[in-house]
């Protein structure tokens, strides 16, 4: 199907939405900006946009193929890509295999700690309240999904958890905590957002001599060539 | 059996806990200490310890009879009760039938709102810290507790919630919120700790006009009788 792109519905911290001809689809545009920008000053990453709608481009597939459904629909541009437009959960689901990060440092569990099962952490996405953690429990008596929706959810999680670590242990990448989210298409649930160097963290068992190092340091000059290794790395 | 108590073991903020003569059981001694009290000035109700062992043993008992296993074996004095020495797992279960409290606070759920399903939280049982929430797969992962006694748990506080619900309801009290701990005896997960007026919360339906008013205020001066009333109808 020919898409085209109308005008801009939405504008986020990192990517824009059109609408297309067709009302059940969307354009998802990847900008060059980074999220985690402190104070006013923004800061880019040239190709960003392009690297991160190709990574998840690529992943998206990938889950497709093991009957994880997504929102993805097909690349329009380098840096965007037409999706399924979903009724979006507002709920943001973590997933750690390793104790890293804020986990690590929240239930003081050896940093680099490989867990013995996989921890599920859902947010519930409401900046007002800080977006505070939430069970399933919360979800379904607060009206933010049924009760068969956040299953399914969880079992989208556990799988793609287990696909997309085998697929990266492959590019010698340990994927040790990424985020998802979800939406509702039709009836049913599809993985929604992006799934790239934004919301997956590795570490890269070519080059650190210990775990505990992440690949993707936003911090350092190397930034732009961390997103490239992966995308390369990825789509080899 | 007859028991004998041994020289202390334990002294917290609200319990004693002595050894006896046998090692498979402790005598569990309720204080009249107010667990709350702000700074260091000890606050205290006068027969509180007797209130809440009676309490609790009535409502341990009433559980037994519906299969859900406690550490409670016999009354000991009027503030002191026989319990099996458990392998406590340090996570404490917060069950909410009502939007009241810290949850009303936490997700601006509107106050007194009845939850379309109970809603369980998990917390760790750690003052360093600050007893975060947890889930069932932070108490695998980190070793708390294993998977299977997590869901027996969770059956078990679903379970308790129902029956206690019904129990207080024909009492003309709404149970709004409780507490419940857990631990291990001889392969086995059984309720641990207390269930009283300071782990229970109620609307009193004889004496409140509107929902939204707890029935026992522990900032006023009717809390002794609030004790007292709420143990009289328990035991009526």
């Amino acid at each position: 199907m020919e898409f085209q792109k109308g005008k801009i519905l939405f504008e986020g911290k990192t990517k824009k939405v059109y609408p297309t001809n067709d009302s059940n689809y969307l354009i998802m545009h990847f900008k060059n900006d980074v999220a985690d920008s402190r104070g006013s000053q923004k800061r880019m990453i040239k190709n960003k946009g392009v690297y991160n709608n190709t990574i998840s481009s690529v992943l998206f597939n990938y889950l497709e193929g093991y009957s994880v459904r997504t929102h993805f629909v097909q690349v329009f541009k380098p840096n965007e890509m037409v999706v399924r437009k979903l009724e979006i959960i507002p709920v943001e689901v973590v997933v750690w295999n390793f104790a890293v990060g804020s986990l690590h440092k929240r239930y003081r569990i050896p940093e680099g700690k490989r867990l013995d099962c996989p921890v599920l952490e859902f947010y519930l996405k409401n900046d007002k309240l800080r977006n505070p953690m939430v069970t399933i429990d919360h979800a379904c008596a607060f009206g933010y999904a049924k009760l068969e929706e956040m299953h399914t959810i969880d079992r989208m999680v556990r799988k793609s958890n287990v696909v997309l670590k085998s697929f990266f242990d492959r590019r010698e990448l340990k994927l040790t905590h990424f985020s998802l989210k979800f939406g509702r298409y039709d009836g049913r649930i599809l993985v929604a957002d992006e799934l790239s160097a934004d919301t997956c963290h590795f570490w890269d068992m070519r080059t650190t001599e210990r775990e505990g190092m992440e690949f993707l340091c936003f911090d350092s000059d190397d930034v732009k060539q961390a997103y490239e290794e992966l995308k390369d790395r990825i789509c080899r």
